[in-house]
């Protein structure tokens, strides 16, 4: 990236990006974590992941601030490269560990069985972590050829996820309590859209867009897509563990009137997601 | 901003101002928090909310303090530019989050219907987040006609909230106990009275405020109607929730009361709020 290709307005516009990209991550963490404790034990688990994907985020915007600001020298009212080398790989080393846990997070607060959720997760996560790996040597290769090549390689488990989730994932939607059906649709709605960015950005270079407008364009655009992609979706995740705490509370004190053996019923569920 | 416009004394008064805006919005944030155990369940988010407001202004206070220090060489002892720009934009990145969460912290803490919760929520927030968004082009543009086209653009939602507080919610406060009725009042006078700083303050380079007074006076204004806008409105939510929980607690004994054993009520009640 030629970072002389900016303007100062340019470069402190992407600069406040990403302080406000680490501001939410760090705020939507605290968030999670603090109202933990007002969730149903069965859904802690997952509204602990959504606060991890945030902080590990949050950690990455912080890394990612002190390079940018590191390469450019401001001293005379221009952008001069400092000649340390932004470091554009941190996106990556954030992602590798915060899109496979992001999948995660969403088939536990869904509470399937024991069997589906390890399956689910094993090959949700997995694909996400081949997207990732794969997209990296294009990344950081300095020609069109190798870019095109790996971007094409990461497009199949990319196509795999969004089918997973869209198709895969119907049933299971269709078991969940009435009250969060739409909220789970709109959660996965608000992953696949956000990242429709990546594979467009990824393709700038090899269409001539690098100057500073286009350099700016994807910084904040990045930025935006993985706030919508963890910390919104993170909300989602949260609210959708709120509504189902709701119902298990007032189904575990309907159980608990003198009513039959459902007590005995409810019990034997809890021990088995347990 | 030229920053060898201001005394030295200036300059220091000015640090100090932000030095004591970090302490207080860290302090609050603290505060509210450690406190959120003794509030009723119904009123945590409200008040978890209030000091995720702070704590994002307490970040944003820490930066600017440290962009504030790195824009001046003292040594000599004046006030001499070191060359790197003062980034006046963190303001603006601090209220894209924390104003439109203060608005919604008001709206929680009155516990309406689920319905008009987000309904109330979503008009207040996105209004706030469109008035700071319309207010940043002007503050970094170099010309007074822009500045004052998009103050005017930024006064739009900024009349349209004010008029939903004093009129929108008037029904809302109504219906809000007795002795709380008056503290939801004063605070939203408190945001408006703050709120009326800024768009003042905004003009003042049009109208040639350039000074060493003009940008002491602006930034220590702005930072005591920051105070009052997060930290000094965060308490006002944190003893309307505090006292609505009360409320709530009674009315619980009450309707608990048919039965003598007063122990085996208080432990009901334990495990409710668990």
């Amino acid at each position: 990236m030629e970072i002389e290709a900016l303007s100062l307005g340019q470069f402190s516009f992407v600069e406040n990006a990403y302080s406000f990209g680490f501001a939410v991550m760090a705020a939507a963490t605290l968030f999670f974590w603090l109202m933990r404790s007002e969730i149903a034990p069965a859904y802690r688990l997952a509204v602990t992941i959504t606060g991890l994907v945030t902080a590990v985020a949050a950690y990455h915007y912080f890394q990612i601030m002190a390079s940018w600001g590191a390469a450019a020298d401001l001293t005379t009212g221009e952008v001069l490269a400092t000649g340390k080398p932004f470091n554009q790989a941190y996106r990556y080393v954030d992602w590798l560990l915060t899109v496979p846990l992001l999948l995660i997070e969403l088939i536990l607060v869904m509470r399937l069985s024991r069997q589906e959720t390890i399956k689910k997760s094993t090959i949700l996560g997995g694909a996400a972590a081949l997207m990732i790996i794969l997209g990296y040597p294009g990344e950081v290769s300095d020609t069109g050829g190798l870019r095109f090549v790996f971007w094409v390689l990461s497009m199949i488990p990319f196509v795999f996820i969004v089918y997973q989730l869209v198709v895969g994932l119907k049933e299971s939607i269709a078991s969940q309590p009435e009250s969060v059906k739409q909220l789970v649709s709109v959660s996965i709605y608000l992953v696949i859209g956000s990242w429709l960015f990546y594979p467009i950005v990824y393709l700038f270079p090899l269409v001539g867009l690098t100057g500073g407008a286009a350099i700016t364009a994807v910084e904040v655009g990045y930025t935006i897509a993985d706030i919508v992609a963890k910390a919104v979706f993170g909300v989602y995740i949260f609210v959708i563990a709120m509504r189902k705490s709701k119902i298990e509370l007032e189904e575990h004190d309907t159980a608990a009137a003198p009513a039959v053996d459902e007590s005995a019923q409810a019990s034997a569920q809890d021990s088995e997601h347990a």
